[in-house]
């Protein structure tokens, strides 16, 4: 283990989070929030940058595994939440640490689960904006990565090391280079990332009657860029005329796709774009998903209108693992909750900044399947899996099979360990689901109007760690757990 | 495919299930029942004996590959199925098609789980013993399994044939013959059952206050070797005192122990059996559940010896796939309720009678996570598997690992499917997992005290196929549904 490159790299994450702090700053002073505001960001901030320059002055070798790319990333993130956390305990909104560190985790893993109560919000509202609007930015900035965007700005990072990273930060089963350059790859992913983002404010902005003020945009567009769903009210999105329901579930579809096909549409390779298997089956999951929701709560909707906006919005909004609601979905017939629940354990696209298994994984998981079976019927042939056309290795499929069956041994156990509190089955299964998913809301006690407040601070802790472990896809924080990790080089 | 050879096994089932219902007729005998309970059984067992001839007259190549053993297996279970459900339509006792239906499969896979009503059953008590005799027995049969008997018993069955119905029949990731010869093998294995079940009649029979008729003695025994759990009162083993609790949890487990392992005893290589790394996990498995459970339930109970034997009855219950109970466990605090869940899923070992994935599946699971995680710290070293100090080879792993992924979707799905009729979550998926594991109770509606009978006939049959597709490890199912299955030779 290369200790040296761990520090530089913890000490540049540091001073980066602590540089994102002056943005809230600027929030308190359009808002002309009282100085304690201003102080819960700037002592941390301050600090950030101070400790991340330390620890960056001693030079180190930049030598680099996949160990220390996952370690990096893992540390990181570790560390993001905890800084992430202190502007919340400092301004005295968030009742304990746990409760801090809970709703920032979620924030930059892009979870959006959340324990804020209607009371809390209501006075974030009135004398908060800076703490809503890094709750939020939380989001955008965990959605596409911190360490990608690291990536794309450090002027002397190498080519060796940057793929190790990308690797460990970026969700799905096989990370491809869009160019022959990490840091332009990183730049461009941030760049379409920013352009998308950008739209959707604009058609926020200019939406009839003008329902939204631009502070609201913000917090729709991180929230749904970033595929988080911290809203800045109670009831998310079922306030707004459909008009914004409509926008903002479109774009949760858009950015459940993987950014690397929006690349291939810049560069003019759509053909490429329209044969991805990935994307049609996430159309086809979406799509069919829609219409047996639509045909399941029909009969409780006013018009077939009404019905499909529901069916759109829910659907795009678990299967992106954003979290957004329109309505209270937990009040929906067996049949509705269980497709969301499938959604949940599915997500969008590898690539994109969504949670869950990723649509590629399920893929190979359903065509392995199907080979077994080929399998046992003529066991001489050789079964092969392919997908876009190429042949998927026997490793990749092996690795696909072992972390999912990781996703779901961590989901259970965690469900079980929460489980101490009391709550329902429904609520503790669908709560680590949901959070190892990075969607937020669950069903029963912690659906889309709950709260996972009365979670114990036990409970709070495993279910940070989990939205931390499904940003990451697992293995950088199990490793964190090997006795081989922390050896010397 | 060779279908002479699945004609004619087909047709030897059918003899043999005919014959076997010789024994309800002699049940009829003795509790003397009415005239039409005599013809429910007589009707169905000469038809059966003479259309198993039939399909016998005609010779058939006994050449036969792993697909004709999978289709004979699958069919076969069927079969049984449709003309074991025969006696109780025609007796009248039981309402409708799917409901026998289900309650025979139910039965001969040893799932457990009844649509049978408190009332049904005290009617049954009165004039249908033999219906009783005959869901129970049900158990025994298809505990070790009908085509091993079958293998035990005909003389020309071929050593080539009689591995590839074996592979098919039993459970677990790898069948081993205990002697060169099948034939030796399947006769070994049913001998250490009626043993073993003889023991079990004998302890009840000779239990303090003489509690249990021998009657009863058969149903408990038949059910517990079976691993069934299918009682003749509504609530279950709860009506009888310690003693018979704990002779009934006791075999429990002796019957969800590899019976290879029963065998090494006899031929007195002990120590190999406890060396066995499936065995001992399963036992550590079951040791924590208890410990955690009794914990988890101790201030609801009068005193630690109750609370002790309610943790290791229902332990040895669900760990076994069984399925008694002596508690209504749906009352019990989450914690405990979820540990079931989990021992639901786990199952006990591997060529026992028992259902779920088998410990030995859970080992090779674990082993290869953590094996993957260690990959990933050092990429270049191989990673190697090992159980029992044999190394697994990859495709052992991989065919593992797409089994559980396979069972996870089975079951995800048919909950999905069955929240058509509406129930809870909770309901749907513990049933479906119940089914599929053939353990019989679930969780909620389903719980030890509830009832499948209100399921509607389309959920009755995704249940009943999940029941034969996990008592046949699911290929046997799955190929049925591949067109090149059905290719002529």
């Amino acid at each position: 283990m290369n200790f040296g490159i761990v520090r530089k790299l913890i000490g540049k994450i540091m001073v980066l989070i602590g540089v994102f702090m002056i943005l809230p700053i600027l929030v308190c002073l359009i808002y002309q929030e009282k100085l304690w505001n201003y102080m819960s960001f700037l002592i941390p901030s301050v600090s950030m940058v101070i400790i991340g320059l330390l620890l960056n002055i001693k030079k180190a070798s930049p030598k680099m595994q996949a160990k220390e790319g996952l370690v990096i990333v893992a540390l990181g993130w570790l560390v993001i939440s905890l800084f992430g956390a202190v502007p919340l305990i400092l301004s005295g909104y968030y009742p304990s640490f746990f409760d801090a560190l809970f709703e920032i985790t979620s924030g930059f893993t892009t979870t959006g689960a959340s324990i804020t109560s209607a009371d809390l919000m209501a006075e974030l509202n009135i004398s908060g904006h800076s703490i809503l609007f890094w709750r939020s930015f939380s989001h955008w900035i965990g959605g596409m990565g911190i360490l990608v965007f690291i990536l794309g700005i450090i002027p002397e990072s190498d080519e060796g090391s940057s793929i190790q990273i990308l690797r460990a930060e970026s969700p799905g089963p096989q990370v491809g280079r869009l160019t022959s350059r990490m840091k332009a790859s990183s730049r461009i992913l941030y760049l379409i990332y920013i352009v998308l983002t950008s739209i959707e404010i604009l058609l926020l902005l200019v939406g009839p009657n003008h329902e939204m003020s631009f502070f609201d945009t913000l917090i729709y567009a991180f929230g749904t860029a970033g595929t988080g769903g911290f809203a800045n009210n109670p009831l998310s999105v079922e306030i707004y005329s459909p008009y914004y329901q409509y926008v903002i579930a479109t774009f949760m579809f858009m950015f459940g796709v993987n950014f690397s096909l929006y690349y291939l549409i810049l560069i003019r390779r759509t053909k490429e774009v329209f044969k991805n298997e990935e994307l049609l089956t996430y159309l086809i999951i979406a799509a069919s998903s829609i219409l047996i929701i639509s045909a399941n709560i029909y009969s409780k909707c006013e018009s077939f209108g009404e019905t499909f906006r529901l069916a759109y919005f829910q659907t795009a909004s678990i299967i992106s693992t954003t979290g957004f609601s329109s309505t209270n979905f937990n009040n929906w017939p067996t049949l509705a909750k269980s497709i969301l629940i499938l959604l949940m354990v599915f997500g969008a696209c590898a690539g994109s900044t969504a949670g869950g298994l990723k649509i590629s994984r399920i893929v190979i998981i359903v065509k392995s399947a199907f080979a077994k079976v080929r399998g046992m019927v003529n066991p001489r042939k050789v079964q092969v899996i392919k997908v876009n056309g190429e042949v998927v290795s026997n490793e990749t499929v092996s690795n696909v099979l072992s972390y999912t069956l990781i996703y779901v041994i961590v989901m259970v156990i965690s469900g079980v360990l929460i489980s101490i509190d009391g709550f329902d089955m429904t609520t503790n299964f669908s709560a680590s689901l949901a959070c190892i998913s990075n969607i937020g809301p669950g069903l029963s006690v912690v659906g889309p109007y709950g709260s996972y407040a009365d979670f114990s601070g036990f409970s709070k802790i495993i279910l940070s760690l989990e939205m931390i472990a499904g940003r990451l896809e697992l293995f950088p924080i199990l490793i964190l757990f090997s006795r081989n990790t922390w050896k010397k080089m």
